[in-house]
């Protein structure tokens, strides 16, 4: 009987490798991305797994024809490396040969391979699965991988585990009527607006847990930050002292990530043209405290008591960045009546939560705070908000049966890329995005 | 104002520091798991993150009272260290401190910390929050982490990208009725069975891709193998020459996962009893070889040209053991009826496909093989299907603009826990199992 295996046989090269195999003729494969034709010759840009390849076609060398060499077509080229400082890898490669290994059936209706494409965002998401192809397009998703990463390796370190929850559930834990409803073997059952639950009950497992994993919320909102399914990087952790050790490690998490990006995704910082934030500390601000400040500074009244607007989270971010030179601040002590009937409250004034958002030039990219761990004050709360407690049995063993003081958060991976990239909408920081009117591609 | 950094001020010490901190009084925190009334004095077994913790109380000692140490109760625990090759983590503290953080409100209706739970698996799922406390429940999702975690680092060192895809899809991948269907703002839509469709579209941008989410499958078998939504780790990559590259790429995973559980995971193995698999290279049988195969060795007739019924994957599991020493086995060429309507049929014999099975310990843990890249043999394909190519509209713009010859597989991450574990149901490798009864906690 036949066997297989790990050690596959290669006969390409890699992009990163041309440098060091110049003078040799070699194999890479890739797809055409540009031909441009000059005089007696032409560039044809290859498209490889992370980076643009140059390869140069002369028709006394090259043994096909460049018409063969259509835009979209998957080749494997054979030809010999010529370093060169001025072009990207250092190296580019000159044409012998040309595999053909697939082609387009149908001629592209967009032009992706311009630095930038230049369409409407709604053409871009009509035509995903082509416009992603775009070199600069791309980078965004390579970059939205290292901070997904960034988050599970720091988390790892600091002795996390991570956890794979359900998101058929049984209950919202967000409440409230953006909530999508599942008819489930003819009973009615909801998609996780959070893994809120599920965490919390396996702080009682693992002490610290965090899950990176799809979220879903039927909020009829269309706006450019808003998105009905979205990915999000959740931690819960336990024995905290004070709910300061959250925002403690969300800014051991960001410091990470940031690190991570400059060391191993430098060449999408260089496409994208972004430079990673310098993170010392976080300045934090009380939610009244920023409201009276924000009031001040800019000379506005407060008409809402209990949330903020969201262009008091742009005034209250250019304030830190003009203040203290942060892109970032968080605010603590959002009011009760805001907050989750999980939230803990404020021992000094219990209208207030020990809680916190992250803002990141102008947006919320994070809700976390302390929750409540002693049952009887959980069980209180909810009676006080007329929730039935009887509907949330399964949660409530968690507080039954003991659990430490402990708190999390969770942070929305697209929006977290989309405030990093400086994009204008979320949509573009997402690869298939849903709105509620778009469920396609 | 004030300001955060990442830097947490601690004040108790991991249960792997013990040690070199013999002799010094220390703080640790954990939960009261077990208490052993001895004569004259008592061991009180804390649960940590990762594992237990012995101390010793002793009313000479101990500024404490005894009874005020009940099971479930969140402590840090101030004492020396004494070290003691013979306990675990190679010391003991003796307690002269103890702080109590947080109680269960109720006394446990389950015991939960004997070495293995003695209850039904259904007692066991109904009580999740606190079954999972037990040791020994706990370290199959440590392991469980380690898995998903080998499959991650593997393909991430092979130049595979990460991505998040969408769950609430247009369409269903895997066809038939086993679908969940949902009212997404009045349209019709789906909860997504697997990514196929949008791995597929990402080998046109990264060329190796992968992603590790839920999957959800509304079917209606209640078996010790099914479960209704469950974690699937999947990955795509183009460019392949053969279909056996995708094999090979699997067996370096699988290579790669038993040596990180070894490495890092030493701790929860010794727990489970259990050691990884040797795997050096793996058998690969064809179906009908297969059929013929177990018919010949085991004296059956064969009915089914189709499929394996459970039965003979568990003989050709035996076989291969029993042939090969080899814990797995792949089986390639599966019927064309029988796949779905992306796969390659194989040139040689179309009734037949480029696709594979692994088995593992009887199990099948993997479906995976070649897609069809050209946009008219899939169009075709569809036809003869009688299906509707307009329906899929989004999905045939990878093929109409283009993708290299590619392929890849989709593994249950439950059913490999399931099989490495030797447990008998896949419930029980799921932290939080839906099935067609099932859907809390």
């Amino acid at each position: 009987m036949q066997r297989i295996n790990e050690n596959i046989s290669r006969t390409t090269v890699e992009a990163d490798e041309l440098l060091e195999n110049t003078g040799r003729v070699i194999k890479v494969h890739g797809v055409v991305y540009r031909v441009r034709q000059m005089s007696g010759f032409a560039f044809v840009i290859l498209r490889a797994k992370r980076c643009l390849i140059q390869c140069v076609y002369s028709p006394e060398k090259a043994q096909c024809d460049l018409d063969t060499l259509t835009e979209g077509a998957a080749v494997i080229v054979e030809g010999e490396v010529v370093s060169d400082p001025k072009v990207i890898n250092g190296a580019e490669i000159h044409i012998l040969h040309v595999e053909i290994l697939s082609r387009p059936a149908e001629s592209f209706p967009i032009v992706i391979n311009k630095k930038k494409l230049d369409i409407s965002l709604d053409t871009n998401l009509d035509y995903r699965p082509l416009s992603l192809r775009n070199d600069h397009e791309r980078a965004i998703f390579k970059i939205q991988e290292g901070i997904a990463r960034g988050f599970r390796e720091y988390l790892l370190k600091q002795g996390f585990t991570e956890i794979h929850t359900p998101k058929i559930v049984f209950a919202g834990a967000e409440g409230g009527a953006n909530i999508f409803r599942l008819d489930y073997f003819g009973k009615e059952v909801f998609l996780a607006q959070s893994p809120q639950f599920y965490k919390q009950m396996m702080v009682g497992i693992f002490e610290r847990v965090f899950e990176t994993a799809p979220v879903f919320r039927a909020e009829k909102h269309d706006t450019s930050r808003h998105l009905n399914e979205y990915t999000s990087m959740d931690f819960e952790m336990g024995f905290i002292r004070d709910f300061t050790e959250i925002m403690q490690t969300e800014t051991g998490i960001l410091k990470y990530i940031f690190r991570l990006l400059n060391d191993e995704y430098g060449r999408e910082l260089t496409l994208m043209n972004v430079k990673t934030p310098v993170i010392d500390s976080i300045p934090v601000v009380k939610f009244m405290e920023a409201k009276e400040l924000i009031a001040k500074q800019y000379n506005r009244k407060i008409t809402d008591y209990l949330d903020f607007e969201p262009e008091e989270e742009q005034l209250l971010c250019d304030y830190s960045k003009k203040a203290f030179n942060s892109d970032f601040i968080f605010v603590t002590h959002y009011p009760s009546a805001k907050r989750p009937f999980y939230a803990m409250d404020d021992a000094a004034d219990p209208n207030y939560t020990l809680s916190f958002d992250l803002l990141y030039n102008g947006l919320e990219i994070t809700t976390g705070g302390q929750r409540i761990h002693d049952y009887h004050q959980q069980d209180a709360k909810m009676e006080r908000r007329g929730m039935n407690p009887d509907d949330f049995q399964a949660y409530l063993m968690l507080h039954k049966y003991g659990i430490p003081p402990h708190g999390g958060l969770g942070a929305g991976l697209e929006r977290l890329t989309m405030k990093f990239l400086g994009l204008a909408n979320v949509r573009s920081a997402c690869l298939f995005p849903r709105d509620t009117v778009r469920v396609t591609p």
